[in-house]
């Protein structure tokens, strides 16, 4: 089995292949780390429309960097020979807003009229503040990042509406504006912070408790640090308990063929 | 009659008001100045998602402010109290692609499934431009920007495809790179140039004969710069020629009240 060194420096397209033989099921942060890792919506082509001016309406949880042509696996922009059906190391099958399954290929749920969305991660931003000196306190102590709903309204799209859920990530405070100025630069995976300080201010009550994913250290002299997640798609694309959605399982992304930089601007 | 000075330095609504009782029916440049403006592109909700999806998928050429509910005129985004139908000060009907009218009200052209889509204007960048100290030649000739058809292949969607078309401003060669900063800070508004000097090698043969606007001077030492240009929806719309397609006249454009700095980036 690779390990995740030799993985952070492999293409995507052959991690992506390793995936879809099923030899790599485990959740994508770390491998090949200077490339853009997305999350996966999938509706019918009836959903799809709203779906998308929902993401066009809220560019900061839902960055939109790929949408398939209905009936098409392929994402022709970000990896023209990717297959969104097997490339995903987990999915999630949900049924009017449950999850009902979680597996490793999705052909068999496969129609001639669905749309897949990818949506720009995090991960991205990630490498970019690491570059810049700011360490990332999830990584630091092996877990997932934090994540909280909040009270940030989302602009609403036909079904699709909630509010915004926001991934932090605590930096000390003589770093904070850095951390802004580095994710500014990268608008297409959620961009420059949505909130600094306070979590009460956007409705968050305990930053002990987040709401998925899991608490970390803040540490003295650190402000918490709050950017728009992409999440926030899912947890909207369930609120309006769809026929069928298929998503990503946490962690466990699509890796485009795109490089981080190409993504920023200046 | 109010001058152009009185009108660079009123309020969008006040404008948007004068443009609706007829008031005011000539081109918006110079209009509101701090104010975003944008073009605009009215489909019926049949071709709205593959519109929708074109302008996803090609950001520079179309970059999205607002999409309106499928049947309401309202830009709820970015003018709420605004209407996509009275308050643009001319507009050009098209059926199967051709121009068929000019007129200043599309009430009675409005159907229950329309979907209008408003795109940036890069009268925004112009201001970021000049507040940098670079003049804008076409405003110093009182002309319109110079346009051409460009051999850049847009990304296609659904029945929309074709090449993008580009504005062009000569810059002095010193002041090139600066040109191209400003404008990355304003990707939702055509952003960073997509081409800087030699017309040919983006299949443009005489610069001298522009497909849209006016020609204007290059100077000695100036460099052309060329970006893409919110004619090219409009122009990939036509070619795919829907039974009807309402468009702004061109320099007519639906003024927003969003200030210009709203859209930059860092």
């Amino acid at each position: 089995m690779k390990s995740i060194n030799d993985l952070s420096t492999m293409e995507p397209k052959e991690i992506r292949e390793l995936v879809k033989q099923n030899k790599l099921t485990r959740p994508t942060s770390g491998m090949a780390v200077d490339y853009v890792q997305a999350n996966l919506v999938v509706l019918k082509k009836e959903l799809a429309f709203d779906f998308l001016l929902f993401c066009q309406r809220n560019p900061k949880s839902c960055p939109l960097i790929d949408v398939t042509e209905p009936g098409s696996p392929i994402p022709a922009l970000v990896a023209p020979s990717g297959d969104i059906r097997t490339e995903l190391p987990k999915y999630r099958i949900y049924r009017h807003g449950e999850l009902v399954e979680e597996v490793t290929d999705i052909t068999s749920y496969w129609e001639d009229d669905m749309v897949g969305f990818l949506i720009g991660c995090s991960f991205t931003f990630e490498q970019a503040l690491i570059n810049n000196g700011i360490k990332i306190r999830h990584i630091e102590e092996g877990c997932n990042v934090p994540m909280y709903k909040t009270n940030i309204q989302c602009e609403k799209a036909g079904i699709f509406h909630g509010q915004m859920v926001t991934s932090m990530r605590p930096v000390s405070e003589k770093l904070a504006v850095r951390a802004a100025q580095v994710t500014s630069r990268f608008p297409s995976v959620h961009g420059a912070p949505v909130h600094i300080g306070n979590p009460a201010t956007i409705g968050i009550e305990d930053i002990n408790r987040p709401d998925f994913g899991d608490s970390v250290t803040i540490k003295e002299g650190e402000v918490p640090i709050f950017w728009a997640c992409g999440v926030t798609p899912q947890a909207v694309a369930m609120e309006a308990k769809p026929e069928l959605m298929i998503t990503h399982a946490p962690g466990h992304m699509f890796i485009t063929d795109v490089r981080n930089e190409t993504y920023s601007v200046l």
